[in-house]
């Protein structure tokens, strides 16, 4: 679906220098088709209303503008409902993307040692995989840089995650975050003002108007952030189902193949990886116990699902990095890494450099048994086996626990959340206990409980749950797994 | 086209009272099908945006709320942007209009004798018809309440057109309004406030997001307000060709459908005009000079095409106000009003009632001198007769000039405007002045000059204009003229 890119990275950079140079005054009367660049802004949206196509120099105009404020809210949503609605080409994805990234800095991490790699994943429920995957990487010898984002809705967000350790900091200036990476070859922090703030003011705006779910959007919204971390490759976990952003495999697929291709164009090697998010990932879900769960798995420790989600991403990761040949061998390295501790003592290296309580992730008991717990009793109906969790019902019963955003400006309950007990395959009978559920204060708990319940379905025969990663895409193709 | 319509002026007006019962808090998660009313302004814009149509109680919903400020700008232009695309069906659109003429005060002039007439033209260069036409036809004993707009672009205004007369205001309260228009029968001034604030909101955000051209808003817009005036009947000149807003006659046929069928729908009798644009209507462009071309069309001293149009609207209008059985009587009483100076008196009565000099109207020689003047010749290529003059090339110069506005917050120069002295089929040589151009100063003289010259063509053989009014619209059919 690539093949039409016409344009390559050191053009596109080339352009930013002509932009001054081709702004023309824009006239009253709109309908004059010699303008091509430095439009009114209602002509960039008669343009796209009317099907057609922006220039680069068109595209930067447009979001430059539009991140310095001389566009207001008002023009730039018609023009995203328009360009939703009648699409855009891949020559325009890439302008975007290339307009978002230049937006703000972007990092040159070129003079630390190694080939920097990061993980992006579309979000589920449940998906604490971050926590894990990076220490593991970085243990490895593959230099970690990751930016992530909060939660809101039903999937969680690694922020809010690390924010539950006591003390751990997020917000790292420039500065620090690099010489973390190079002291520690590991960073996690979210994004900074500097990062990509067309993406920041543009993203509010597509929450709010209903033109998030649009392939060069996302791709955009997540590569200009991605791109300018400094990073050498990028590993993507893509997720389709219940409990992921993108319910449908096709839509997965397709924005799968549109990350790889853009992400290649900018000359950054991406790999995908097309997981199943039906339901959720590990057996918690919710902030600390997510990263309970996250220091479990580095013990070695953590259901099958989880695990193999993540040594998946490693090995790609670890191959991405140079540290190993095939991604065989990259399993087999990361899970010497967890073996040997050395992923968890990287763990904890971060946990510390970011001004997080160590101990409890040395103990993390002693942070688990301060929340206030009740159990979840099996229905009436639960009869003979787990045939499926609803990951999506997880999420919004978490939600209404206090444990997820509604709106950004809630705060959540780092202690609220959940342990899924009974799973996929599972005998049960009625009265069982399927779940906990841990919360702060006993506030949402019995309406989280009755909305949790409803999550789980039930069969008469055992299907054990099929592997999570499906496919794999890379070099414009798609590799069975 | 407009068979589909299901929903009566009655129905309407009784959903009012169930808006607030329907509304419902709505959800995080939006998609929750079940939610029909009272939803979070994205979920109306998704509904739109997918194809989706909006229930009479949503449009009202929609509407009221963005009035009120609950629903800011940036969210309505993505809901205008995604129904622009998507389209709106007939229902939508009589519940889109009942919906923003509700939206502030319907007067009431029942209390007043006679059947209150009022004319809406799509407006055009040199369209200077409402000046003459609301004192001819009160001066055949209908009552006409005037609200009129001012220009933009390359289409002048009434308004602006009136308020060329020194003292003349047309910023009349609601209480004026009515006094004046029980005791001389004729009023013109601009919207008020109260009048269909939604429009007023509505039509600025549809200026700067490129949604304009899209016949449902177009006429929501020009009906809520014109059904809020307290007329019995609407006659509608629906204008089409160079120097007209829509320059297709097909998109002027299907306006003038869609503007009669809503009236109709909402018990308004409604009759269109369709009228050629093409050229400028009369031999003047700008305030002033239109005003005096008026006063001199009420001495029965105009251009063929400007009285044409005039008295076809009035005739129209004077059978709509119960004044005359037939059009062709209503063409004799109105040029009997004419001729009797009846006219001319009720145009000075309304003047001297607003606050104008009356001593312009009885010699606006007096006006028209102070202007400075320059003429403009025939170039080398104008040989034979006159082709065409083009009327958006002449609109453009007078907004050069300083007769038009750029921007909404232009100010106009009341004197600017031109005479056009060789008008199509008469017989031209290089050098001959064919326009004379004035303006209150020298500032844009040559280059309006250079402007306006471009506007005329020539041929070796002379062609008579054709008549400008062509086809009438009137209960659900086109009749040929």
């Amino acid at each position: 679906m690539l093949d039409g890119f016409a344009v390559s990275t050191p053009i596109l950079c080339a352009m930013h220098s002509e932009r001054d140079a081709g702004w023309r005054p824009a006239f009253f009367v709109s309908s004059d088709s010699t303008i091509t660049t430095g439009m009114h802004a209602a002509d960039y949206i008669r343009l796209k209303r009317d099907g057609g196509h922006l220039t680069d120099a068109q595209w930067h105009d447009l979001i430059e503008r539009y991140t310095r404020g001389d566009i207001p809210d008002y023009q730039m949503s018609a023009f995203l409902m328009a360009a939703f609605l009648n699409g855009m080409d891949d020559t325009e994805m890439v302008a975007l993307t290339d307009a978002m990234l230049h937006s703000g800095i972007v990092l040159d991490l070129s003079d630390l040692p190694g080939r920097k790699v990061d993980k992006h994943s579309t979000g589920g429920v449940g998906d604490k995989v971050s926590i894990p995957l990076a220490p593991i990487v970085a243990a490895c010898g593959v230099p970690v840089p990751m930016i992530s984002g909060r939660g809101l809705g039903h999937t969680g967000g690694t922020l809010d995650k690390l924010e539950s350790i006591p003390g751990f900091s997020t917000s790292l200036s420039i500065d620090a975050y690099r010489k973390q990476l190079g002291e520690i070859g590991l960073v996690m922090i979210g994004q900074t003002a500097d990062i990509a703030p067309a993406d920041r003011k543009l993203y509010a705006l597509r929450d709010v108007t209903s033109t998030v779910e649009f392939v060069p959007f996302i791709a955009a919204s997540i590569l200009s952030k991605k791109l300018a971390e400094g990073i050498d490759a990028l590993v993507l976990d893509v997720k389709f189902g219940s409990g992921a952003f993108m319910q449908a495999e096709k839509d997965a697929r397709h924005l799968a193949e549109t990350l790889v291709g853009v992400s290649d164009r900018f000359g950054k090697p991406a790999v995908a990886l097309l997981t199943d998010m039906d339901q959720p990932l590990g057996c918690t879900v919710g902030n600390w116990p997510e990263v309970a769960e996250s220091i479990a798995l580095l013990h070695g420790d953590a259901p099958e699902g989880l695990t193999e989600v993540t040594l998946a991403l490693a090995a790609e990761m670890i191959v991405a990095g140079g540290m190993a040949a095939t991604n065989a061998e990259g399993v087999v390295r990361a899970e010497e890494a967890i073996r040997s501790g050395a992923a968890l003592e990287r763990f904890k290296a971060m946990v510390g450099a970011q001004g997080g309580d160590v101990s409890v992730v040395e103990d993390p008991e002693r942070r688990t048994s301060k929340a206030i717990a009740a159990d979840v009793h099996a229905p009436e109906d639960a009869k003979g086996f787990v045939a499926r969790i609803d990951a999506l019902a997880v999420g919004r019963a978490m939600i209404t626990l206090g444990a997820g955003r509604r709106t950004k400006e809630d705060d959540v309950d780092p202690l609220a959340g959940c342990t899924l007990l009974k799973r996929q395959g599972d005998p049960v009978a009625p009265g069982d206990v399927i779940a906990r559920v841990m919360a702060s204060t006993e506030e949402h708990l019995e309406q989280a409980i009755a909305a949790l319940r409803g999550a789980w379905s039930f069969s008469e025969s055992s299907e054990q749950p099929a592997s999570r990663v499906r496919d794999r895409f890379v070099d414009g193709a798609w590799e069975r797994r």
